[in-house]
């Protein structure tokens, strides 16, 4: 497929700096666009590649379009427009429709003639598909399942009984829907299970990443809201509540019954204690962990970053000793006669 | 199917305030429940909702029996009894005894006619499958596994080659039981694969969550104890010993050779590192790390909390000069003299 | 198999302190190992079981050689060289050649007499497998994907459209190599999805473990180098590149675009922000997080090792204090006119 620059202008919003029926067929880095391509600078870091480009064209701000070499498309939000062009250059590569000749479908399901049930997919009892629904290679649904219009597993997905999924969500490869939240119960004769009779509700547009999981509830449903994107290796415990359009990166681990909030974006490899509530519009650092409520919107770290080892044995070392090393300033304090150590406010 | 209070009451050891011909058909929350249900009050942050609850009955210890505004199920652990009830309530959903005409199953396999292969599955040469044990769809069981009485690998499950499961185990979707350890070695040319020539050997009553890796030892096999629980996306690396009746959270990671005690609880993203010795009946705090042997039971804890993110920049900053702040503390008291500063311990 | 021990000198450059007859045909560890066994000492830690050991031989560098009560080869690394020996006693089990009648072919792949296609497996459209390459059962290879001479898909693997393997690559049960990177873009609707239009490119000898992601380049390409060991549960984002010969331990997650060096070895559960360098030849600790370039050879950490729960809550408290302890400290520099504290440098 090609677009002309004034079919992009006029398409997307943009104002075109450059003539229009330059033409674009694929996109590029700012370093390795050709004049076939159509890049994009949207990350400050990236600034010095655009001298040099020998893009077709570039969508770039306002504010980069005098410094931009080749035809310019100047728009409010580069990187949006860029995946808004992107996904008109590349459309989604969607399956045939039709049922695999080697998947095995149970008789009650109801799989529309729009939607596509790969080789060796496993469809269990009273499973509902949505139109152009899809159900990628070795996917296997178990009973009760519902899959919203265009919503798609990639291949070897998981999805227990009775999740529901809503419209136009993408599951990646080998992600576990619905699977037993971590229940037990200590008995004298050790761990009993807890039955998760629960199940998991994922509204629509949702993404949810390679390996990750997301377990049904213990009694009532794991739900992830509208808009939610998960990326690869997340897990997100029994009773976890996803509000509506939250993003978490890979690697993101939220315990049981915790509620984060709308919008949050929630950093690679950060983590959440069970049974509290994040406010919309939070943000976590990478790898931070959270162990209370947070009732504030903004952003919150705690991950220690790297240092050279014997920096670094040494701060850990004197971590170990803080308290101490906390006392004695108060006890220099009070001998001195100054400051916090003569009591004035008696917190430490 | 269901139960009348005075039934509960019997078989599980209740005392039963209330009717005992009251009926409950299915498990709810204090806040959701109606009539028709049982709920339980174990976390006492959960009590406020005690007070309004509608159940047609609550499992309670005694402390809250008399604020139970509905019949009350008094016993000693109202969630270990809870489990049992919503056990007998919710039984397992098992799969039909047979094998599904799209599996593989190698002419050398043991398959009874009490067990169950699903659709797509591969079982490999002289497997040995026990009475009621059941392999999902698309599992792949490799040659030489055997699976106890009752065991069951849910979907998309792997054995690798060798692999032996004790009874009544139950394996989520995606788990990968026996991969090879991660063994290198580094030679002039890069590194060279040591081959992994031990197994994995899993005790009864095991649960192994979603998409969770228990790799096979490097010569000798990697144990998993009688009734270890592990939750989704753990890693177990080679030659790894968890005692009986621990449990391991999600994303927990144990790096090789070391040995797990008995009743160890490890919270969510907990990592030990090699060949160390945890003793019985520690308890790790989530993203704990474990870096020497621990060799007293009791809790440990090593995460950092979240903070504001100026407030955890500044003190992040200052962590790095924690040292350097010693020193000068140090200083400070031999310029008084005074404290730790005179030498008196010489540690620090 | 068997080996003599004049057999394994020769072959692998050991001085043998011992009778060249006596054979061995597997390998034990020092403390289980008969005299059928061949074993090595290369931990210093186990070196205390030499003493005891009752191996037919043992591998051991010089320094050892004396304390080796048994037969002793002698060599310059000797896990090097058992790894070798290994190799040679316990070949990997390889498929047979030939495409199972339970897989599912497209037309348009070439798949050599030589290469084995495993029950239930799915290859697509234009793929291209090498001499003796191995597509596992139940593994789903996507179109145009291409696997090098003898490089083997365990079981449950996922390889997405286009990705490219080396020669003689080894990818265990439930890895997903190609899956859409996490580019999302925030427009006023909600998050769009921004296309990943560039796929995978892996080297030869390259190993990666059970469950570990591999995305999709956004517009280039994600490069794994030559001889690269990845572990299992490791994530590796977008537009990453891996030099060869790195090792990657379990857990670890590197987010996108960021470049890790030749040689470095990676500990379990260490990650690396995006955008960023990593030099060749860097070591990170276990949980070590890195957060920006790192441009010197050497060993990195910033993990907190763990500490009994009263005296961490202690030093944890006190962290969030650090800030305010180093503005006292200062204070009291300055009143006593010492040190740092008048303004010798300024920094803090």
């Amino acid at each position: 497929m090609s677009l002309s620059l004034g079919e992009i202008a006029a398409r997307f919003g943009c104002e075109l700096h450059g003539d229009p029926d330059g033409v674009v067929d694929r996109v590029a880095t700012l370093a390795n666009a050709g004049p076939d391509a159509v890049s994009f600078l949207a990350n400050p870091a990236y600034r010095a590649a655009l001298a040099d480009t020998k893009a077709g064209a570039v969508l770039v701000s306002a504010d980069d379009a005098q410094a931009c070499p080749v035809p310019a498309l100047v728009c409010a939000d580069p990187y949006v427009t860029y995946a808004r062009v992107a996904t008109l250059l590349y459309p989604p590569h969607l399956p045939e429709s039709g049922v695999s000749a080697t998947a095995t479908v149970d008789e009650s399901a109801r799989v529309p003639a729009s939607a596509s049930v790969g080789p060796g997919a496993r469809i269990g009892a009273a499973v509902v598909l949505g139109e152009h629904a899809a159900v990628g290679p070795n996917c296997v649904v178990e009973s009760d399942c519902s899959l919203g219009e265009g919503t798609r597993l990639l291949a070897n997905v998981t999805l227990c009984r009775g999740v529901r999924l809503g419209a136009r969500c993408l599951i990646h490869p080998g992600a576990v829907i619905g699977a037993d939240g971590f229940g037990i119960a200590r008995a004298p004769e050790g761990w009993i299970k807890v039955p998760q009779v629960g199940s998991v509700t994922v509204g629509d547009d949702v993404e949810i990443g390679a390996n990750s999981c997301v377990d049904r509830g213990a009694i009532e449903d794991t739900v992830i809201g509208d808009g939610v994107r998960i990326d690869n290796l997340v897990q997100i415990a029994h009773n976890v509540r996803i509000g509506d359009h939250s993003a978490l990166a890979a690697m993101v681990g939220i315990a049981g019954s915790t509620e984060v909030g709308r919008r949050c974006l929630l950093g690679g490899a950060s983590g959440v204690v069970g049974h509290v509530k994040i406010a919309d519009d939070v943000i976590l650092g990478g790898r931070c962990m959270v162990t209370s409520d947070i009732r504030e919107p903004g952003m919150y770290g705690s991950a220690m970053p790297h240092q050279e080892i014997a920096v670094y044995r040494r701060n850990v070392a004197r971590f170990r000793q803080i308290d101490r090393m906390a006392r004695r300033l108060k006890q220099l304090e009070k001998a001195l006669g100054i400051g916090r150590g003569i009591g004035r406010q008696g917190s430490d």
